[in-house]
């Protein structure tokens, strides 16, 4: 391997990124439209990259509606032609052989591929693609026509931001203040206030971050994960978020290694990759990494909120009658509000929202069969098992209004990841520990509502 | 721009590559044919990883048989069903929507692609999947029913491999030996013998050598080319090649600017990349820097062989008559021998065979209408012009042998390329210089051969 | 010139440093006195770099009080012995002689330099050394015994500190922020309040900061110089200082390249490399790149504040009655305590006060018989030419209350700073410009005070 | 640490070298000599860079005898005042106190160390400075009066090549060419024959090369080892150097981890360095680093040349005539030749050599009292243990020559070095290991002759 000079190499990267700025100033006088049909004549061929920076330049200029009618212009102009398909799809039909299989997919393939792809010849372009998605992505709501143009432009970039050609970094103090300005504006799940909140969750020894990043995207974080390293299994998340300052304890003792790196908080930063998955792989890779670098780590796992359990009980308590007093019912409704004081005085409840909690985990399914719970969906399907449930896991507003402040620990085993992942997948089990089927027997015993019968299947499966 | 982050990015590629020969060692039971199919389930999804990683340990130590196996595998297994394909391709005819279409495009994908777009998540994937390529290209020359299965990966390599995503380099005297060393090894056009020789191309203050690379392939060149700045645009390769030990003369005095930047040789590297075409983006950019960096120069041209004129031209005199003495032709047939001597003796051959070298480059044509030279069809359509024909430009054997010694310049003039290649690419026109006019005519007016009218057309484009 | 080999040199130092922590634990049980002794002898030889480490891991445990007594051990033990110094004299008077000077040099070299010497061997250690004449310097004040130690530590560090080991460095919103920290925390002339306001003094396109670093302080800025790139020289550090947010107009326009560098912040970052001086070497070498870079750029001037003026004009008046009326008297030692209000009030203040600042500049002496005001001290002595000063230059109350509101412009003209150095070194003359020259007739003109000669001479010298 | 931010300082320092190639062109009228003094006045301190930068420019195309008038006016010219050291002589012996002694200093400082120091300032200076003490170190031997002149220099670069400021560097196949280039040049033990021999020490991954580098001459290695990685303690270096080409062994088996590290080679790069030491620094840090990487490893060990051993044996063998057959006599002079026919003919002669050969080592001394032999005064004195001598060792024709083909190991344990090194020097004694001593009491046992006591007193305090 080659470091030292593959660093250089990427300086022309960042001097094509110049070279954009200064050239840009010959600006074309032919419509975005006009120029775009170039692109895929043979005036592409010989000028893509002029052509790619001159539309590149025209787009960053454009209003949303302007944008919105460019947008319509690629989607409607730039098709496959309907004769040469029905003739293929016709061949096809007759000849099903490899070269009519050939002359089909050519006839399908949009126009619009070929179009980004010269597109990114310019220098730069990629950024500017992904920012164009972003764009698309807002107007596409209220324009269902521009969804094959998205899914094209998604296709492709699915293709360009595989993750063989991402790269994964430490985010630390010593990180460009450009590219830790994007973390704070990014993190999604436990709101970063500023540099002095941000160089506690990134200096201290007990602290990681990182994030992946793609040689064309030289300045923005693609999705980042912060990591703390602990003596044990946190419970709390403002445990995790206490102010590090003097006089407060750090995470782990100075003399202790860490046994536990616990994934507090995992944000996706390109809107204009949306769809595109990286969660799955970070994770992975930081598992992986750290067990290398922090031998005496021997736990990954996370601290995750429940964002719609509160509505999802609350609708449960208007069916289910049993063994919930009324009382308690109120209760619940009650600190839907988030008022931290009731929350406090109540302690018996936990015994009450922990197995519901399981339950919703478990059980409550979307419409595709998958868990309700978008965070549950992620990590069960990454692979990782329900760990546990916590009381007063997150006593923040938002938190206890959202999920009566439970939070979950999902667990990511390496060696038990791929049977988890073939379970849920092919057969819709979930993988939970022993404290959890416990909480989910008490909730099945004393119920015997309608989720049971899943659920016991499914125990049976479990470990 | 944020370069030095970045820097310290790419050594995560480099981790990644030295883990994947850490932990071959667990190799799989499984044949790579059982993880080849695993690789496409959901177990590719969760482990996708891991099994690419292991099927390319396993593809690695595959001798040519079973290299070939695994390749009629991968084309007979993962193919599109056609059952589905029919249904997909029944219901476009019958409704020839969107929603049709999209099915369509679904049910012809290949499921190779999706295939090669997993296995490039195991860490160094890329590189390997490039070898494997080469491979495979390798032995489908005698099994044409393999040329599916590579049109899917060149489709998708190409994909990978888009200039958007290449990095410009330059290689010099400073590059890592191991990056130098395949320099020597790849050099295609004017050997380069052993590490003085290389010296002499790459450090001088008239040299250059610039090269694309890619960033997942960190080690490896994906082509390059070998730059003289000289006066004027020079004529014999010889000049350039010469020596430039203690005593000898550099291209350009100390004291002076260099005007001119030749690209005498270009070579491409990676065979498992073949048809992915890098010479035109190379070209062009390096004229672009060079003119940023040194604006002394002001015209950029090539030095380039004509590898089938002798075997055109000695087919050529079997048919045509008239000014060409008895002994001019055997003359001729003789100097295919390579003999310097005798090549040296005779001065008057000049007038003959330059006008014939300028009918070559214009008006033979390939079955498919391209001009029939290679390096021709290359630099023309590329949008370069056809500027000069040397007399005496390749005095070595091979030279003598190919092209009688002639040597070709084609001029890279930026405002003109679009112009060119247009003409070129939409109306077989070729740019032609004045001079090379000139002898185009002394060829017609004594021949009025079959070319006449045709380039008499073109005449009257070139400038 | 190599750099990205060198790139990963530089992971050494890193690492070394990071061993350094790794390593520390194993400390010794002698005292910093005794393994202080054990360093200079046969011991320190062979097992230097780690006694280095140790004395090291120990000085930074230590408190203030203690850190006097290892001082004072150094002060007192390691000093050249007298017996030899005085034979060797004696020597040296009887046969001065190269041999005995020799022998002469080597009798008073002091222990201390070796005893540092070997010190630097351990790793990380030159940044320790630099933090220790920190703790020195703040002790020696009331220690006065410890200043040889102190002149012994300065000669070693202006050595190792010498410029040519220096390497400059544009400092921007690409930095660490490890590094930006601690810009915040060094500004020493006008206060950077944050994050934010940092970033409007790096980011634009009409700023840039330069620092000097040393390859042994990897983390820490020498010093470092900000500049903003304007149109023409200006007069008011509130118009450069002014928040640059939406709406807000940059220093120079899009469309305009500037033509005048303004250094308006200049700040030293090591109290423990106080003495040994960069401004001089750090402007020079903005100036000649940024030359370079802009080729727009013809004029390099300062914008520098007159930190004494207020209290030397207040004194001043006392003695002096011409000219100045006893109104304008009051109002002046009014305007000493910062009243912004009473300030406007007064156009005509300008009149008096320019004058008195231009004579205060030139003509103010210290007992040295240097400028009184040691920023123009500094600039003169630079070589700089006294270009302008300005009212209203700075409306802060700071601004108002040490000067009156002017500030100076300095200019830094690369072909005349030999020759202004030289006159100010070897004749006391200033360089002042047209302008200054004027108002300094005036104040001449006017008073016939007691600098009339001094600064009459002195005019025929200026351009 | 922050080393990305740092790499890029680095750029800095190579454009001040590309700066100063360009800028050398306003060459000055006056001479190297009226330079020089300039640079020591007034005007050196306003223009030392520039002042600097000519004065090297012009030494750059001194002839020899050009640079000998130049170093003698260095030498003749910038020498204390003797005026000024007698004075500060006389007044400290009459008062002997810190002022007189601080006068004193003041007024014996060579002012070649100032004008060295400023010299310094120009860009890329270090690198020239150290060319022309090498050019010195060449002309001193017949100019014993610049002896003063090059000891001032070299006092200077001992501070400035402080280990501390040096930087390990793994040197391997990725090196760039031009500093590998050099390793093939500077190599000064066993011959590099070419490119492909180079590579053979570099790249497999039983051979380490490791260099010290300085950030101010980047692209020059300082000194370097090769080392390679095996099972057990070789004794012959044709076994290390063997090629390794297709079908050879490596050094370790591919499934085995090394447990010993060879020095087989070390070599100082740059003469203008000569007499300040490296090698004792590189190798502890060798051994250090490589611990940490290798775990396995557990011996470090040099394999060397006894490069005088030949020479003093049969000037030995004239004097010494017990128990050495006159027949073996003539075969040892014989053997001086380097015939390796005859060595190999007889197998009894290690017998007689083994034993002289460790008194050689152990008792020989030089006129110092060091060790006559240099290789063992360097390693002993590194505080390393004279672990074995090999029959055999060497098997090259100079192998025979110099030392009948006996080689050395000595072994570098981290935890004895400070004791054997504090022995070697305070007492005198020769740390060796119990084989060695074997062999030394045969040699003692029949010989009785002058060593005898010293060695005896030795042994007691070997292990």
């Amino acid at each position: 391997m080659n470091i030292s000079f593959f660093n250089e190499l990427l300086s022309s990267i960042s001097d094509r990124g110049r070279a954009l700025l200064d050239l840009s100033i010959g600006a074309s006088r032919e419509t975005i439209e006009e120029l775009s049909q170039a692109l895929l004549t043979s005036r592409g061929e010989a000028s893509g990259v002029a052509l790619g920076r001159q539309i590149l330049d025209k787009y960053r200029q454009l209003e949303d509606d302007a944008k919105l009618a460019f947008f319509k212009f690629l989607a409607v102009n730039f098709v496959p032609e309907s004769k040469s398909v029905s003739e293929a799809a016709s061949r096809y039909l007759f000849d099903p052989g490899e070269e009519s299989l050939r002359t089909l997919v050519r006839a399908v393939e949009s126009p619009k591929q070929e179009y980004f792809r010269r597109l990114n010849l310019a220098p730069g372009a990629t950024a500017n693609i992904v920012a164009l998605r972003a764009d698309l992505l807002r107007l596409v709501g209220e324009n269902r026509d521009l969804k094959p143009l998205d899914r094209d432009i998604e296709h492709l970039l699915s293709s360009w931001f595989n993750r063989g050609f991402l790269v994964m970094r430490l985010i630390d103090w010593n990180t460009p203040a450009a590219i830790l300005e994007k973390i704070i504006a990014y993190e999604a799940v436990h709101e970063i206030k500023g540099w002095r909140d941000l160089r506690r969750r990134l200096e201290p020894r007990d602290r990681r971050c990182f994030g992946f990043f793609h040689p064309s995207l030289v300045d923005e974080p693609l999705i980042f994960v912060e990591v703390a390293l602990t003596d044990s299994v946190p419970g709390s998340i403002q445990s995790l978020l206490q102010k590090q300052g003097e006089g407060e304890t750090p995470l782990i003792r100075a003399d202790r290694d860490p046994k536990t790196a616990v994934f507090y908080s995992i944000s996706n930063c390109q809107p204009g990759l949306t769809g595109i998955s990286f969660g799955n792989f970070l994770i992975k890779q930081v598992v992986s990494d750290l067990s290398r670098e922090i031998p005496s780590l021997k736990t990954f796992v996370t601290l995750s909120p429940m964002t719609g359990f509160a509505r999802w009980l609350i609708k449960y308590l208007e069916t289910a009658t049993d063994n919930i007093s009324e009382q308690q019912r109120e209760k619940l409704t009650f600190l839907v509000s988030g008022d931290r004081k009731a929350y406090d005085d109540d302690q018996d409840l936990a015994d009450i929202v922990l197995p519901l909690a399981v339950e919703y985990l478990v059980d409550a399914k979307n419409a595709s069969g998958q868990p309700l719970d978008p965070v549950a969906r992620f990590h069960l399907g990454n692979g990782a098992r329900l760990e546990r449930v916590n009381w007063r896991g997150d006593l923040s507003k938002k938190g206890i209004k959202q999920s009566f402040g439970v939070m979950v620990n999902y667990l990511y085993e390496l060696s038990e990841i791929e049977k988890n992942h073939e379970s849920y997948v092919n057969e819709g089990f979930v993988a939970i520990s022993k404290s959890v089927r416990q909480l989910s027997k008490q909730s099945l015993a004393g119920s015997g509502n309608q989720f049971g019968k899943l659920r016991q299947s499914n125990l049976s499966h479990s470990k």
